[in-house]
């Protein structure tokens, strides 16, 4: 048997075995202090930056495999950029590390803080021994990313993970498993010099181990899908793990009667055209009737100049000229291009029903001019994110102030919306008391809770 | 066909179009201001105490078919002691309503408040045309309880869901149909009455309706199982819908070698005798070594006074009489009576490994005068709930001051340990701009965000 021959370590531990590494090292990292954890991704940021050389072979490797593919099996051009490395992206990756290492602590937070009682046990006044709730910031412990053809997700996953003290599993494309297998094994070195426990950062690679991370519901906390809908929708279908992310984002902006018609091409053509591949680029301009066939025409020309495709209902063919029929699936459809569906509606009502039917609950925005309308889009549009006036480019962690953005999720639960680091932390009750039982608050003689929040 | 052989309407009408029907009620529910949905309250209260003997005679109907049942289906006498009402039930009912709509409001808080931006979209300062962003509490939805013999279950989950603005489908066990029944139809009658929608409480009946509720993961935002392990197992392993809840409360008490003994006595007495069959009662305690020769004797009688059962390990059973072996599964066992399991531990250590082990992520606590001691235990120990020198029987929502307690939740996700009204909601983003775009921010000549926290 060669060298070649002889199976990657990982291959002969089971999915189970390393989830099960994963937590036990989660619980080591769920203790450490943010000195401890910022010195780790110093460690890491340093580590990359030595195995630069290193690490540009693996990803030459990767890029060159991929190049060999059949005509059918090629990597589209984007995908191909973003899996291929060079000395300015891994600077990037190093410099994104240690920009992580400079965010606010999420962990140990006081979120809630109530005295319970201010007597001691034997029921005589004592602020000193008294019973205290506190409610604080903890690590939600193992996560798991699965994604695709990018390295610097594998760093930027990890430093995030790092930072709020959870393990982390990661599952990347297969086009890029050559380079991701060196970076993890840079970060893991990284810890070992730290004293800290390789199994907090673990690669595993094949396509049979994700449905084996999907159903280690007993070891991962959340799961984060990271690529294309068809990724996010098998995953959320296929898992009891909490799923962290969007499948799609189909972003509708309204145009109200009472708009200002040159703020509203200003912002559609910005919520297009500024990055059509992002989840949060509009797909759907919903017009009110009244102005229909004065704006239409001006917001053709403006989106036509940047090359944007219409595609519209029966109202916006008859006022427009060359516009393809919108399909039924078009008012589902995020487009990801220079492309858009173009509808008209007969009221402000309608437009709210038409998000609700064909929506993803990702960012809605009204344009209007009249507060009452601004006011009732807001409060009735169910969605993560509602906007008055602005383009709904502007959903993003970052230019929320969040710092670091995890993702975008359209969950309703745990994090919605653009998610920063508090979405990877769960929190804890913590009780602190001098003997104080339950009997003693219940039944004849009860003593009373006195509730006070924000005390100690 | 005689009138007695109609099919109930609720029969003729799909699951799923009861869930849409909810869903399109719950858009109405989500714009309501806390007076209307407190006025919607009180008529419920008053509705609900002009039907008492409606109600009274229903109820009479399902304690009779179910003393009627057979010796092998019959029901335990607690589950008949919960099926059955009485006037006085009735008030409390009617009061627990009432004292819903005193909460505080949960819809509608500012979780937070950032301008992003003090200029307006041409970039001349201005606080009036700046851009901001408003993070507020929203309802989650429709919310769907699955629970037992229980007629308060109805009142108390419609009037949570009601006070923060969520539809609710309410899935009773069979035992409890009839009361259900009439139940449900004085609520739907008192929102029609206050010109809100009826199907913002739906009921729905027959077994296998609960599989149908578990897939209508389109409209259904939360599950709520009300009932036995094996309830709420089912539950989990059957939908996509997140889950509020936890299938057992296996909880621990740590007696450390510092701990003082009197108030060790005192609060695993309570922990486990105050109310057995609570999630939050003890099932196990974990015993330092150095102490346990002095300390068993000493709780073995304590307990035993009160009619506890011990089960013990090997040293357990070296140092008291008459105690059972402890089964590797009595550690994963929630007794719900007067029976626990007694282990020694080598060290602090073994007891949090002993607890990460066996424990369900509820409530734990350590006994001890050690200030490090406690301090390790409540940082390293992975629950909802850890606590020092208190009984576990304080992990409570109404104990804690959170008005209501909608359960207590074992996941990590979104809520965590007992949940309150906070629990039922979620939260949407709020952007307010004048015409910004993302464009204005990236590139060259880019504005930058100013970021200030709690701005408008």
């Amino acid at each position: 048997m060669s060298a070649a021959m002889i199976p990657a370590p990982d291959s002969m531990v089971t999915t189970q075995a390393m989830a099960q590494a994963a937590k036990l090292a989660s619980r080591r990292l769920a203790s450490l202090d943010e000195a401890t954890r910022n010195a780790a991704l110093e460690a890491i940021a340093v580590a990359l930056e030595a195995a630069s050389a290193e690490l540009l072979a693996a990803n030459a490797e990767d890029v060159r495999a991929a190049e060999l593919r059949s005509a059918a099996e090629r990597l589209a051009p984007a995908t191909m950029a973003r899996l291929m490395l060079n000395a300015a992206k891994l600077r990037e990756m190093v410099e994104q590390v240690r920009a992580v290492a400079l965010l606010p602590d999420p962990l140990g937070r006081t979120l809630d803080a109530v005295e319970l009682d201010d007597k001691d046990a034997a029921g005589t006044t004592s602020a000193e021994h008294g019973l205290y709730l506190q409610k604080i910031s903890v690590p939600l412990g193992v996560l798991a990313a699965i994604f695709e053809a990018r390295p610097d997700a594998v760093t930027q996953i990890a430093a995030l993970a790092l930072k709020s003290g959870n393990a982390v599993i990661l599952k990347p494309g297969s086009e890029v498993e050559r380079t991701a297998t060196v970076l993890v094994r840079v970060l893991r070195e990284a810890l070992a010099q730290q004293h800290l426990p390789q199994d907090a950062i673990t690669l595993v690679t094949g396509r049979e181990r994700v449905l084996e991370l999907l159903g280690a519901h007993d070891c991962i906390d959340m799961i984060i899908p990271r690529g294309s809908k068809a990724l996010v929708e098998f995953v959320q279908a296929n898992t009891r793990i909490p799923v962290l992310g969007h499948a799609e984002g189909v972003c509708h902006i309204y145009v109200d009667r009472a708009a200002d018609e040159d703020l509203a091409l200003r912002v559609i053509d910005d919520a297009k055209t500024d990055y059509p591949a992002a989840c949060n680029a509009a797909e759907t301009v919903l017009v009110h009737r009244e102005i229909a066939a004065e704006f239409l025409p001006k917001l053709a020309e403006r989106l036509r100049a940047h090359g944007v495709v219409l595609h519209g209902d029966a109202t916006v063919r008859q006022l427009l000229r060359d516009v393809p029929v919108a399909a039924v699936d078009d008012w589902h459809t995020e487009y990801g291009e220079l492309a858009v569906s173009i509808g008209v509606v007969a009221s402000l009502d309608a437009a709210i029903e038409h998000i609700h039917a064909h929506g993803s609950l990702h960012t809605e925005s009204i344009l209007t001019e009249d507060a009452f309308a601004a006011a009732k889009f807001l409060r009735e549009v169910d969605a993560a994110g509602v906007m008055h006036n602005a383009s709904t480019r502007l959903a993003d962690g970052f230019r929320y102030g969040f710092g670091a953005e995890v993702g975008i999720s359209t969950s309703k639960f745990h994090a919605r919306g653009p998610v920063g680091l508090d979405g990877l932390t769960t929190y804890k009750y913590i009780v602190r008391g001098h003997g104080h039982i339950a009997g003693d608050y219940h039944g004849a003689n009860a003593r009373t809770f006195t509730h006070r929040r924000g005390a100690r």
